[in-house]
């Protein structure tokens, strides 16, 4: 049986409610800790599962904050500073990840205990514990009129990848690394690999690869 | 040990290495296939890995484009007629999902066999098979001059889901809806779900939900 909610019924809904839902609705989203440092030297460190693949030549990602959230100390530092980090998280570690988005005033990395880590002389902080490390300058930002959104663009600067899970033609296997993914708001799952598919051309067979 | 890799390191790598690479760096993405129909009628089916929550209320949902790719047959559609579906994937038909990539002159639903549905008189066409259907209209489109990408915002007009996968809260249990997650360009999973989580306070344990 489906079950359907029309506009008016999702905006009638109680808002906990309306909020979970429509959280829900994209599907499995990356998981990312962002590691930033203020410009008198505070370090932040906050979940994010709005980070996506924004180009390859030159390399760019984008993250998007959504307006009236905790997580602004991290754009205030982006925004102030130029550089922030995304870093996997894995099942080791996912319950402090997410204790991160408390809103705590000291530096998230000593009130959960995850070991700060700077490397190439990158400004902002990575997560030691990490396998997945990634380096970003801000390239640009913007803002959504629709609703204040803001999408932030960072050009990637360094990558810092474990070698067991960096295969020869550059792609992760995020079920090697570890890494975890979450749907909704709160809810944590490790990747079980399916399959890996060739190609798709018209009139050729799917081979898995 | 890890690898590492500075920009100049990433831009003198092979340019699928590098297209693979950064690719992966998100984490698991969600899936989509984007249901379409031209003015003409011909039907459209693609799928995306870059479509994320925006706002709950009104409820918004992004779509990123990447410029000169095989899916601008969908952005096309949407912007001639200002609707799309979107469709989670599950195991029952993930290979097909990736098939609708190919470049068919036809429609894809008919060439790689997913039926086509029609609910609440909704101009784009749904996937039958899909336990979690999205209605959308086209609120807004803007392009990051960075590299050309579109981003599509669409406001959400309709909700279908599987019940069985739908909690009293409001949240969807992927697990339970058999809904896929990809990595890279063309690695697919089930999510294996490690724990739901308490809100987070500084102070307070975290407790399993």
């Amino acid at each position: 049986m489906m079950k359907h909610f029309d506009k008016a019924g999702i905006l009638g809904a109680d808002a906990s409610f309306r909020r979970d839902l429509i959280n829900s609705l994209a599907g499995y989203k990356s998981l990312n800790l962002i590691g930033t440092k203020s410009k008198s030297g505070i370090t932040n460190l906050s979940p994010f599962s709005q980070v996506f693949h924004i180009g390859a030549t030159p390399p760019l990602v984008g993250v998007l904050f959504r307006p009236n959230t905790v997580e602004r100390h991290t754009l205030e530092n982006i925004l102030e500073t130029g550089y922030f980090t995304l870093n996997h998280v894995t099942e080791a570690f996912y319950k402090q990840a997410h204790q991160t988005a408390a809103r705590y005033q000291e530096s998230e990395f000593n009130a959960v205990g995850l070991e700060e880590e700077y490397l190439s002389g990158f400004y902002a902080p990575f997560v030691k514990l990490s396998p997945v490390k990634v380096a970003c300058s801000l390239q640009e930002q913007q803002t959504l009129q629709v609703n204040g959104t803001v999408l932030v663009i960072g050009a990637i600067e360094h990558v810092y990848v474990e070698e067991s899970g960096l295969r020869e033609d550059g792609s992760l296997d995020l079920n090697q690394l570890g890494t975890v993914t979450v749907s909704g708001l709160d809810e944590y799952h490790l990747g079980k690999k399916l399959a890996r598919l060739s190609y798709p051309k018209p009139g050729k067979d799917l081979q898995e690869i």
